[in-house]
């Protein structure tokens, strides 16, 4: 029998991409679908007609209690934390794909909103499974990174004690409209995105702080973050660029041997041998990293699906591990790119 | 033990396409890639690293034959005939994705060239499975349709019998860039396409013949075809408005309800209540479908994705079928849009 | 002196586009923009600054009637008629971009809603100058076509005599967002449109009875329309392909030459020997236009901008003949495509 | 009597933006173009079917000599100089937007290839307008600055000799596809670039020793410049942000205060108050910027057209500034975009 799964918040699009995530699943089963109204789920996303028929409800924790083993939180800041507190004490595994358990309460109250659940910070597990792996499996909430900082730190991390910290690392960041969400902006309009593309949020950016506490926190480095996120016209996809200057004793080191070593046994991770190309890993569980020394300067170049690796896939993969499941389970590998 | 198959003309985008599907395939086990020359199937498609090593050879029929008991051949017109003339008398079963084997002697020689193998054509079977699954299931040769007539025999083929021939069918098609091929040409340069929208080969294009043909003999019809593609900047995806004039003992039919009980078994026929959107099939192996009679005139709407349904996803419905196997077996669902 | 131009609904596409052209005026010059609240010209449009200082204020018709001696509504559907009612009897010109006076009252009432002002529907002129050049100069209230009426009535219009009544005309539309205005809509999300083609509002679109009206008054035929527009993922540009079959006594025409005399003296008509291109028109005043005739069927393509010649240098050109100039000044006819 | 002028190159699509601002230009007049075969102009470029008619001619010097007092090298490196030597003695201005004239003997010989005209390179003056007004308008020879050093420079050199050398300059730039000009190329296909992103061409880039240059000629400073380009899914326009630490007395500045200062008297540099858009610069001569310091850090952010303001009519405004005219003579300022 397979265990029955809930998603919270299944009507944006890291919602869709759980949905079709599970669908290929063979062990964890869509058996709850919560939203702020009720529908059908083919009616929100038409391409899912003739594939599942299934009901969408206002979401509600006691249901979520009934009915699931697992649930996917898939909500703005501070409505993840709600549904956590709710569920404090009940069996349930949590993969909260909110901001609201990545940081320290510190951290969170300087970049979002005052924390309902400081104790819940310290229980909760960062799900960036290349670094955590091990805690995850023991885990029953597990806080799914950011997009941004899943790519910045899988990118970062091999190299992050090598660094200067009096330069600290500048972190030049592209993104599709995917990750600016569904709701309606005028900064989303087709018109103001296709043949446009700017800077956001300029070094304020929440994701900021949300990189340099794991890129600290991982390594012995005391680094700061200088984060420029930029918005670009196309749906999927985000590329990081990021420059810092090596430590005198590590000026002259071979950057792709580090990661290759680094990585070595990491499915989805791919050293490439030439920059990276966001149609390689569109579509994919994958995050594809290049870096280039030049006399002691280094350029780090990441690349995800930010709906996927960056949201959705990484979800799937902390929940394999949390009921332990080899992680691979339903991550996808291959592009949707031609 | 899985069935060795091979991919002949494995470098353009339905070979990528291919590849992909054989990946998820229970029964089909890609063991043989050619090309026109060697390489590392990795090389030619880099977001394949990490998920296959397999090499690509030069195309030899010997080597074909000594590996593969099916064979997809993902290649230009008249080189689909040269190797199907090579493999006859094998037991190789084929699915030919040229336009080689999909019409008339007399017709292919009219839009084409002079054909190679006209015995050949005699036994191949038209693969459009919604028309002739029963041939499929026997045949050694199947000719892959092309995406046009694909998409525009699915949106017609329900209602030819009930269409003014003197008036015909007026077919509008729109496709995305990938229809137009790898290969380099100022109209298929990025910036030629961006930002831009034009029909081409307007009444003369050879798949005009081709939805001639196939509508009026799965018909007892003997209708006229005015076919107008366009280019639309879109990677993956075709729409096809095709308008009509009913007889008038038709003149007022329910189209949808038409198109359900023509379809009423497919499982990749979509009928849908509003105008078809590429998003919803972009990625799967399914046709949508919609239609309106307003005071006898018929608008009929088909949507699909060029390179799957409209090519590879097809040609692996009829390999499914001529091995005796579940049709559905490895045809997407899940569009790759959110 | 140059002559005091007002633009009311300054913030829309439209209204951008006008201050564009009236800043290359050598007779007008904008000063008064109307729109639903008070602002910055430049902060509405950020790329204004350091070219145009101009405050918009409150739409009010107190301050139009002394600041300008010609307005451009460029506004809603109803929001156009209530100012007119309000102008009525003052000296002020008016070119209304708004669908109010396009139609017969029994057509807008059909289409959109009650009509406030049908005495002013019958001293309208509707705005299309190669048919109505000479009641344009003497007009002192112009309607401005819609888009689509004004590219399908151009390619349509030398031809309509000769074409069958009892067929009718089919006419496939593509039009980039821009068309669909800036307001949020889900419809006109990034992620929605990007990857994606539709039709929409088929068959009941109220251009549909727009272009019929003007289709069958500036001609003797009597026929009907099926319009189907689908929305195209590029910003900027529309393209008609309209169906048609000629009269028996018109079968062999040859429509470019017919198209040429048509259009011999007009500066902003070209006729092409190929299919029409979006990039040729983009960010110009011309429509430019193609015909086949195969066995008596015909094809004609038309492609326009549908923000300038569908809307703002359409309202100009009109602004230009009411006032007695060149119709072709300020008119662009460079291409901002390359 | 006009100005006769010369393109030659003109078949790329800056001798394209080069025409269209030439026929809008008071003074100069377009009298010649050359290319490497026969035709007519609007046979290349059909948009300007109706707008000019103009051989293009084989390029030929004598021709030149004898019909041009100003002539536009719109060519591939190494091809501007075999002109200007034969130039050489004529009385004939020359714009080069070649890469030709840029940088000294020695930078070019290890980014480009041998030096036919090491003489020239001393007479040349480095086209960036802002910096070298005074000797610009004496010159008969001009090296017009490659794309990304224009965005680069602009944005960089009011600073360049507040920052700390250890460190030096890191710019990550975003470019359109036109930058990539219109040859035909695997990376310029409309399937390869929509939907995707990459760096190219990574801390290699020829552009990055051309900024290197002219940013420690301008300033005091001694700064190494680590340059890496991205290739962007739009057609037009160019994005740089550039990172760097200020050295420690002046790490309080405000940047915005010192680019007002810097850039005080220019018409076309603007400051902006929030992240920079290529929608506000796009089919302008506009140069937007934009910049943040960060307790020592400082990101700033520059936008350009990279055909206009990177190539097409900052060649314009040196041939205005050479010819003694007003420098904004026929430079665009309104946006394409809406």
């Amino acid at each position: 029998m397979k265990i029955p799964v809930g998603i919270v918040g299944i009507s944006g699009y890291t919602g869709l991409e759980l949905v079709k995530l599970l669908l290929n699943h063979p062990h964890f089963e869509l058996s709850y679908a919560g939203a702020t109204s009720q529908n059908e789920l083919k009616d929100i996303f038409p391409s899912l007609a003739g594939v599942i028929n299934l009901k969408v409800e206002v979401a509600d924790v006691s249901e979520i209690k009934k009915r699931c083993n697992l649930v996917f939180l898939a909500l703005p800041h501070t409505e993840g934390m709600k549904i956590v507190k709710e569920l404090k004490g009940s069996n349930i595994k949590i993969v909260d794909l909110s901001a609201d358990y990545r940081v320290s309460l510190e951290n969170y109250e300087k970049n979002y909103c005052p924390h309902l659940d400081p104790e819940g910070i310290k229980s909760a597990v960062y799900g960036l499974i290349e670094i955590n792996r091990n805690k995850i499996m023991g885990a029953s909430l597990v806080a799914n990174p950011g997009c941004y900082p899943t790519c910045s730190l899988l990118a970062l991390l091999p190299f992050a004690s090598m660094l200067e910290s009096k330069f600290g690392v500048m972190i030049d960041a592209k993104s599709g409209l995917s990750g600016a969400g569904k709701s309606l902006k005028a900064s989303s309009h087709f018109v103001s995105v296709n043949e446009n593309m700017n800077a956001y949020s300029p070094l304020t950016h929440r994701h900021s702080d949300e990189i340099k506490e794991h890129l600290n926190l991982n390594s012995d480095a005391n680094l700061d973050v200088m984060f420029v996120p930029h918005l670009i016209p196309l749906t999927r996809g985000m590329l990081v660029s990021a420059y810092a200057v090596l430590k005198g004793e590590f000026k002259d080191i071979q950057p792709l041997e580090i990661l290759r070593e680094f990585y070595k046994d990491e499915p989805f991770i791919r050293i490439r041998n030439e920059a990276v190309s966001i149609k390689n890993v569109a579509g994919t569980h994958f995050c594809d990293i290049y870096a280039i020394n030049k006399n002691g300067k280094l350029w780090i170049n990441g690349g995800i699906d930010n709906v996927l690796r960056g949201a959705s896939s990484q979800a799937v993969a902390n929940a394999n591990l949390m009921f332990g499941f080899d992680e691979k389970l339903a991550l996808p590998m291959l592009s949707s790119q031609i």
